[in-house]
């Protein structure tokens, strides 16, 4: 991740110190983005951020919600969980794009912790209070992300299942998250979008693109692919649809195709004349084409795409 | 929408009226289908109502929550929010199937606000609560178009995840809806049915009929899909597979075969001996098919189905 | 299911005792599995568990929530629904192993009640609250089944939506179920695993596999399937996969390819030349296979698989 720009990130709000004596969760509602040089309130130590974060608790220390300060170079890896949170605000404030902080790591740094209705609990916690007569806890995950919303609630944006998107997701105004949507932390699309399908970590798609019902980006946490996908403006992924790589603007693939990167593909003229196979991969980025399997051969064929989608206004 | 019947609803029923003066949501336990010349309590005009809904706030002004009347004309786009709302109730309470109602302009009349454990917010208003401090708010969504079961409970019906219900469905009874089945408003089933899959906007499902783990049917709201698509009783629409085209009566699509409307299709006959080729579309509605890939070809074959699916009375 | 080992199973938990005079939910935070032979306090009547499970209600009658003891023999069906929440409870504390305790008929047993953010009510306890001015309740679920996490949370796992694992599932350490995972009761994993996709009732997934996002097995509740389908070790199920038949150790499904009971395979060796077709079925539970779809021909193709998957550690 050398490419990664240094800057300085700082944000004050509200954090949970759990009953073990740790930083569980924290809400920043107005991180900031700052150059390398600036002096930081609370003595945060520029030259330290260098090698760490800093994080500064002001309030009394008996309180579970409890204030704090909190700092980091973004080009650096989190070293602890309100770095990471940190960070991931950052994306999902829309100061940085997917694949603009480092986030190595970072499920090594973020606690797993128990989301429910009556607020974050370390596992110990939840353990206890499962075991108390009558006590009601509704869980909504036991995870090491939160959902974004509880955090961050971007403007021009409709989010059908909150519990699909993930703290860290990057959603440009806009964008329309519909119930079969997912994104990822370090993932998102630049709005205006549609989202039906899902956005795994590290993915961008560009504006007006629309993922259909089910469809499915390759992402590179687990099932083996190595290569980080992006997505142009004015693309198609069709419903149950998915990609294995790339695509420049004005792509459709067809519902239900899924293009894997070492897929052969036939490449047809505007004449719908096959004029070479290659692989998939060999074609990434590339702009206008259709990608579609044949009904009658089983081939998966690429063409000029004669009709890139254009979105319906009304749903952004 | 000329093959609308007209006629007046009417309920009365608890808003919410937001800190910014307006209805942002509204639950009517009872609402009425009437027929045009019923004559109205709360002195609302009828003549007025063929041009435009009326809402009549029957509580005191000072209260969030507050009692009110709507009256509408069915066969008229909706002018309010509460008159959106009253017809959504209509689908939901089972009074109109998707499609007898006119919903032009829904988008536009209803408010994108949040769904959250502490009730219905406007975006501002949840802007100041997520900056208050320790002040917690989880969000079940931010959308123009609620969970129906916060607001209607159909009877004889099973839902798993009731955020993937939309108020506007219409679930009849015996419905069972399972964790990945969705169900849009204008949308729903004749029940008894099993739906795993995704009702899109506009989609009807009539009795009997499967919808497999994670299928798809198009919708016309968003994709580039114009035609209103249906499916009849006695279909199975395999896991992940889908459909662009309607359905007849006994249909099975194969597991993870996408049938789209363009989709060249080879016809067999019941000794499996090809007859024609024809393009999905023009097998849209024909009963008794099942649609198929063949695993040695790659062809899309149409055959007559030797066994409709029954479903499971356990189930349902 | 004659091969299931007769146990007693016991527990003593908290129930919910609803205004109609009927058990509808129960939280056993310790249930036990024992011998047939062990003295059960409570006064609980070894002999007549043979026939019927027993329940003893421990509390002062007046209260909605009330301790109870519940006993059963695991090898004969559910005969109340407390004795159903107990069996449930076995398998999602790791006790049994799915297809190891007798769950005929707990489609019967077990009162379909509305799961809300205040607790669970009959449907028509829910119908009263949803009449009144006012009120609100927010509805999780209107399900047999509760969602596994507000009951029992299995240690080393992470559960990203809770809502989508059901009481019931039986998910081994190390166990990642991601938002679009899904995991039915009375099946799970064997532990550590990476699972996006849906495990079906009766489905069990050995460790280190891994289901890609929105892939499909097969189960025999709806859908027509008969069989019952498992995953060895090693296994990836490619996104927007599925199977119909079990996968031995160290396969792997190329995403977006449905491999049914029935399709006919093309059988290659290691240099890539076809051998043989056979039914896919007659491949079930073999180890070591790769299948893919050929994408210049469409022919499924099964051959031996290069590179079996490894979970990504930092995931688990």
């Amino acid at each position: 991740m050398s490419e990664i720009k240094p800057h300085i990130a700082f944000a004050e709000g509200w954090g949970i110190w759990s009953d073990e004596g740790s930083w569980i969760s924290a809400r920043f509602p107005s991180p900031q983005l700052l150059p390398l040089n600036t002096s930081l309130p609370h003595s945060i130590d520029n030259a330290l951020l260098a090698q760490k974060s800093q994080l500064l608790s002001l309030s009394p220390p008996e309180k579970r919600n409890r204030y704090l300060a909190v700092a980091c170079r973004t080009d650096i890896p989190p070293t602890t969980a309100m770095d990471a949170y940190l960070r991931l605000h950052l994306l999902s404030h829309r100061l940085l794009k997917p694949n603009q902080v480092n986030l190595d790591d970072i499920f090594t740094v973020l606690p797993t912790v128990a989301f429910t209705h009556r607020g974050v609990f370390t596992l110990n916690e939840l353990d206890k209070e499962l075991k108390k007569t009558d006590s009601e806890v509704h869980i909504y995950s036991i995870d090491k992300f939160p959902a974004l919303c509880d955090y961050v609630v971007p403007t021009g944006v409709r989010i059908a299942d909150a519990r699909r998107v993930r703290l860290g997701a990057y959603l440009g105004e806009g964008t329309t998250v519909m119930h079969e949507g997912f994104v990822n932390y370090n993932a998102g699309t630049e709005g205006p979008n549609m989202v039906e399908g899902r956005i795994s970590a590290g993915v961008f798609v560009a504006a007006h693109s629309d993922l259909g019902g089910g469809c499915s980006i390759m992402g590179t946490l687990s099932g083996g692919n190595q290569t980080q996908i992006s997505v142009g403006q004015h693309c198609l992924i069709g419903a149950n649809a998915g990609i294995g790589i790339s695509l420049g603007n004005g792509c459709t693939i067809e519902a239900g195709l899924y293009l894997t990167a070492g897929a052969i593909v036939s490449v047809l003229d505007e004449h719908n004349h096959p004029q070479k196979t290659v692989k998939a991969k060999d074609l990434s980025q590339h702009d206008n084409l259709l990608f579609r399997r044949h009904s009658l051969n089983g081939r998966i064929e690429c063409l000029p795409n004669p009709h890139p989608i254009a979105l319906n206004p009304q749903l952004h």
